[in-house]
Order: C-alpha cells, then sequence, then structure tokens
C-alpha cells in the first residue's frame, strides 16, 4: 500500500464498514480439527510440463469481447478487455484490448523494415534486428483508445459489463529503442514539427505525431510483458506514445517521415476527430483524460447478500500519475478515499480498493480520479453538458453501479 | 531511468564505449527518401479478432526448457524461463517456470477448500469464492525456486542458455488477500511459531511457515499478471511468501496449520535442505540471496562482428531491494554501474542495461548485484570456497559469459 494513503484507508474502514467487524461471517466455522477429504485431484498425479502455459480451463468464459466482422471488412473493429475479471495493475497480453482498421497483418519479421525519412539528413532503413541491438527502455504504461467508453454518449445506459463498455484500455510493460535516438541518427530537423508514422497493415493507418513528444518519451517498442509483442498488438513493433489516444501508437510500424505540416491522413480527419455540439470538431487531441471505473462489484454481477465486500477498480491518467481516487456508496452524497495500490507510476493503470459492509439496501457506486495535474474526472452530466453527444471520442465521466436489495448491479446514469 | 542513476549511466557510456559515436554504423543508409515497396502483407486485410490471445507464429521457439516426464513421475520436474528472449522485468504468465513434484492437478474451484486448523479459536474453512471477497494487494515481486542455477555447482561450466541454467526465477503481479487477515478471522495463537501449508497435488507438497512471514507480507495468491493464476502456478491459489525460497510458496494451497514446532515435512528434510562441505546441512535456509545475470548477450548467442551492442540483464533479491548492477565487459578489471529500469521494487526483477561497444576481441562479461542491506553477489569461487558443491540449492555466484573473436558466446568460469 502507498503509505501517503494509509490515512485515506482509515477514514474509508470508517465510512464503509461501520463498527462491525471486516470479515465475519464469510466462512465457514470447522466442524473437526482435521483437514477435508482428499479430494479425487490428490489421488493421482497431475499434468506434465508444458512449453507455453494458458489460462485454467474453469477459466475460459475470461475473453475479450468483440463482434464477428462482417464479410469484406475483415478485422475493422475492436476487441475488448473483460475488466471485471482482473484485478491488479496489468492486463494479460492475451487479453489486450485491439483495435484494428483492416486486420491483423501476418508480418515476417526478416523481412519487415522500418523507413525514417523526410526532413532529416540521412534517411535510414532500420531491420528488426538492427533495432533490437540499440539501447532500450521498459515502463509500464496504459493504452486507451479513443473511442473507449463512446457508449456512455447515448441517452441510456449500456446494458453490458464494465469490460465491454470500458475495455478498450489495458495496461503492460512495454520494452523498445527511444525514438529521439533513432531520430537523432537519421540527423532529424528538429525545427521539423511533425512526424507521419504509417503502419503496414492492409490500412495503412496513419497518424502525424508532434515532434516533441518523439523527442520526449516515444519508443518503438519490441517487447510487451517481457516477451515480444503479441500480432494484435503490433508486431514485430509499434510506435509507443505513453498517454496518447491508443492509434496513434501505430501497430506494425514501417514508415516515420519527418514534415513541416500534419498530413491530414483520413485516421485524422474521417476518424479521430471530436465533433462538439457546436458542430466545430477538436482534432489532434492527443493524451486521455484522467478517468476510472469500479470493475468490482459491476454490471452483470450479483452481490450474495448484506455483508462485507470490496470495491476494486482501475484509475489512469495520459496527462500525468493519479494522485487520488474518490469512492461513493450512496450516489455522490459521501465521498471517501479510496487506497491506491504500490507502485503509482505515471501514464499506467493504477488499482484502488475500498472495503465496503453493504447493508442489503438499494446502494449507487461510483469513482472519480483526480490526477497529478490536478484534473479531475468530471460527472457524466457535465461531461455532456460541456461536450455534447455529437462526439464519439473520449469520454471520461464518472460510472455510476447501481446495486439493487437484491444483490443485482446494473450500469445506471446517477 | 531511475534518476539516481544517471550519474552511472554517464561513467558506463565512457567506460564501455570509448570516444567513437554510440549508434553509427547500424542502420542502412536509405537510398531513396520513399517509402519501400509494399509488402505482400499490405495487400489484402489480415486476421480478425480473437478471444485469447497468443504470441507470434515466428516466436514459437521461444518457449519453457524441461525434460519430458519418465513413466511414472508425471509432471516431478521443472520448465525453465527462457531469460534470453526476454526484457523489461515481467514475465509472461505462458512462459512463468514450473516446478511440480506430482504433476500439475485439475482442481474445481468450485470444490477446492481452504482449512485453517490447529492452534486458532475458530478452525474455519474457505471456499474459493468467500476469499475473493477478502481485501487484496497487488505486488510485483519475483518467485525463485531454491534449485535454480544448480549446475553451477558442477565443475565445468553448463554448455546450456541463460534460461536453461538460471531460468527458474520469474517475475508477475500478484494479487491476493493478506494472510494476516485470515489468520486473525480464525483467532490465531500468535505465540505459535510455525504453521504447516499443504498443497491440494497429488505430493501434498508441505512446507513449515515462519508465523512471522505469515503475520507480514505473506498472501494467498488468486490473481498473476491481471487474470486468475494459471494452473501450474496453483489454480485457483497459492500462498505467496515474497522472497522465499519457491516451494515455499506453496501452490495449490488447501491446508493452513498452525503449530508449536516444524513439522519436518519431507519436502523441508529429505529436500531444500543444504548440504554444506562440512557435512553439516542449513535447513530452513528461507530469502534468495542478492544475484544478477546478463540476459543479452548469453550463452549460445552469436554477436554479428564488432560495434555497439546493449548489455542488458536481470537482478533481484529475496532480502530487499536492488540497489546496485555493476558490469565487467573485461573479465573483472574494470566494474562500471549499470543504469536500473525504474520501477526498482522489493523483491521484483529489476532490469540493468549498459552500452557496450565491442572492439571485436576476446572479451568475459560478467554483472555483480548488491541489495540495499549491503549484500553483494559474490563469485563463483568464493561461493563454492564458502558452502562446497555438496549442495544444489541456494546458488548466487557471478556467472561469466566469455565472447570470442568470432563473436560466440560461451559459459565460462572466470
Amino acid at each position: 500500500m502507498d503509505d501517503t494513503k494509509r490515512g485515506f484507508l482509515k477514514k474509508t474502514i470508517g465510512v464503509l464498514l461501520g463498527a462491525s467487524g471486516l470479515l465475519a461471517g464469510r466462512a465457514a466455522r470447522a466442524d473437526a480439527a482435521e483437514p477435508p477429504d482428499v479430494p479425487q485431484w490428490m489421488k493421482s498425479p497431475g499434468a506434465g510440463f508444458n512449453e507455453y502455459g494458458s489460462p485454467a480451463k474453469y477459466e475460459s468464459k475470461v475473453t475479450r469481447t468483440f463482434i464477428r466482422s462482417q464479410p469484406g471488412t475483415t478485422g475493422s473493429g475492436a476487441a475488448r478487455t473483460p475488466l471485471e475479471a482482473l484485478d491488479g495493475m496489468l492486463t494479460p497480453s492475451g487479453l489486450h484490448f485491439e483495435r484494428s482498421h483492416s486486420g491483423v497483418p501476418d508480418i515476417d519479421p526478416a523481412r519487415h523494415r522500418v523507413l525514417i525519412h523526410g526532413m532529416v539528413k540521412r534517411p535510414l532503413i532500420f531491420t528488426v534486428d538492427a533495432l533490437l541491438r540499440y539501447p532500450m527502455v521498459s515502463r509500464i504504461h496504459f493504452i486507451e483508445c479513443a473511442g473507449n467508453s463512446q457508449l456512455m454518449y447515448q441517452p441510456n445506459p449500456p446494458n453490458l459489463t464494465a469490460g465491454q463498455t470500458h475495455g478498450l484500455v489495458s495496461c503492460s510493460e512495454w520494452t523498445g529503442v527511444p525514438l529521439r535516438l533513432l531520430l537523432e541518427e537519421a540527423g532529424v530537423d528538429r525545427t521539423a514539427p511533425w512526424i507521419l508514422a504509417e503502419g503496414a497493415d492492409a490500412a495503412a493507418m496513419s497518424r502525424s505525431i508532434p515532434m516533441a513528444k518523439a523527442m520526449d518519451d516515444a519508443m518503438l517498442a519490441l517487447y510487451q510483458n517481457g516477451e515480444r509483442l503479441r500480432p494484435e498488438n503490433g508486431y514485430p513493433l509499434r510506435l509507443f506514445l505513453p498517454g496518447y489516444e491508443g492509434n496513434m501508437n501505430v501497430k506494425w510500424l514501417r514508415r516515420l517521415k519527418v514534415v513541416a505540416a500534419p498530413i491530414m491522413t483520413k485516421d485524422e480527419t474521417s476518424r479521430y476527430t471530436d465533433l462538439q455540439a457546436d458542430g466545430k470538431a477538436l482534432m489532434f487531441t492527443y493524451p486521455m483524460e484522467v478517468k476510472s471505473v469500479i470493475t468490482r462489484p459491476s454490471h452483470g454481477m450479483t452481490l450474495a447478500g448484506a455483508g462485507a465486500y470490496e470495491i476494486s477498480g482501475i484509475a489512469w491518467s495520459g496527462n500525468g500519475t493519479i494522485a487520488k481516487v474518490e469512492v461513493t456508496t450512496d450516489g455522490g452524497t459521501t465521498w471517501v478515499g479510496a487506497p491506491l495500490s504500490a507502485p503509482v507510476l505515471p501514464r499506467a493503470i493504477t488499482r484502488f480498493r475500498a472495503p465496503w459492509r453493504w447493508d442489503g439496501r438499494a446502494a449507487v457506486l461510483k469513482s472519480r480520479a483526480t490526477d497529478d495535474t490536478g484534473a479531475v474526472q468530471p460527472e457524466r452530466a457535465a461531461f455532456i453538458a460541456r461536450h455534447g453527444t455529437n462526439a464519439t471520442f473520449h469520454f471520461n465521466g464518472i460510472q455510476a453501479w447501481s446495486v439493487a436489495a437484491n444483490g443485482e448491479v446494473k450500469h445506471v446514469y446517477a
């Protein structure tokens, strides 16, 4: 636990749990002091070793959610992380969200090339093997699709799980080569303000990247959670721009062109712009704003009666580090600080937790995140009042879950 | 980068790279300023989405190493993490090392029970669903098998990769219930010094655990790297004792009995004791000592000629946090500090990196870790002089790799 948050925990326990014991009544009293019967799986040797492991068969329902592609649009769409089934700050790579514009290309790393050209002294072509020899950095960061939570723009709350609604965000350890090193080797013109980044998928997914970000913390990521990237996350390499909207982190990167003005690609004009209520559109909106969601309990779960529970959720900000998460169980009348699980890292998912003794009556749960720039996650109504409902991107309003007296948890606007 | 280590980096670059440029000559000069030919994988849509992802087919050789079980000994042995193919601090769960004494049991979580009994006021039985309601904590920690690197006790250096030699260590984010909470609920007799922990595998793998550790940072781990535990790592839950030798972190945990003296189970008498040169055996040797290994370059790799490389490796200590890693490329005459990749966490793998300009002549690479207790990883000869070669556990001597003029990297005792 983050030491600076221990005060919050004490306050939280006081407010949410009341005077009664934290844990009583959850475990069964053992009738005897001897072990239970020997289960069948102790009576014969188990399975042997395997070269690459998989989740337990009993967890086979913990999957990404996606809609099967229509003919002719293979792989255009998104697959969402089942946030409600996970805990901690990391996302297993097999459950990391996917957003693709023309499917996952089958790239032979021995034949893949990355070109740096445009306003540079020495245009350069890199093989993957060459890139693997450069100095690397590792960092734990989230990625969030600009379109995450877009169903929250709709007038009625989606009848969907936390992951189906907010699961276009995931968090991994990314390892790669600082882009600055490669640009410097190419003799980049530092006065050039933009870089076109292009992917090697059939959509040639392309975005204009600010030079300042490229020279700051951008990397060409080659490893994810310790191993080489998964195909759906850009194998053999992707651009990684910590905190910036997902599709700027161009997957299957093949080209960086240093240019004097943004290229106005289809992916930053017809898509990934934010049409406001007044008819004007926001463009080049990069960092994903401060946000949080309670993952347990959440929509689709049923609480097994009054008693002690843990409220668990995730918070993140593309502008910095999570400074505080507050939780309410009474729809917003009372907010208490929820302890943050260490390490609390910039532009990474941060797990928060708060114990809660449910009294068995109807309740409304919300979480509200604040980052170290002072930005506070807005209520949904305030977000909509400001941005309207024309847009589909950059929704970061507060998520509310109702708990009914029968224990059913549902998405509500409250 | 850890800010406190920037000084080290400057020194490292000065010593290891010399005066010449860091990167020159690695990338090909592009002949034209235009993109390379459009590859075949951009000419038609790629693959659609999948529910649970897998590594790229081009990485299919990145696997755990194990020896197929003999008949009658299913799953008795170990599978090792391919450290040389990984980067960062985390191990993908599919490549996490495995050590099993009678295979991986197929445990139905709905029927699994955990009993706490012995010197407690209220013996308790927990279902997995009950445990999932308790307050949880998440922490990034390594686990290392006590027998990791045991081939280094042999008189000749093993002709094996870094992972085949040292791959019984892995690092994950673990999430679970603090054991202290459950013991307190059972009304534990705090004067009782020991707890027997028993697994639900066919070996009923059992160890005696000190009460002080159980009441400190021990947890019943339910999640690994965000998702529920993998079967080979203890599904549905395992005991987790940060920094302690691997097999004390009892997998498939079914029973904790609070007792007045260690039980002297087969797993702490016939195994996991350290026979010293004088014929006496060390028992109950818990924390894994400070250690490091260079993973790239390492045995089995071939450098493609003189030039710039990155030396990359991992360090860890069961007694605390890595304070410093030093690297030598001349067999130990000169040591320089290698920057540590943030976050540097207690009892977690810490990645270190140092740039190296290889001059094309024979070289010997080593790394030497120091933890925040001041403990320094010993040279192999010093370790053997102190402990002899009767033991098979707790080897933490320095690993040396030789680089020949033809670029071949081999394990040497140097």
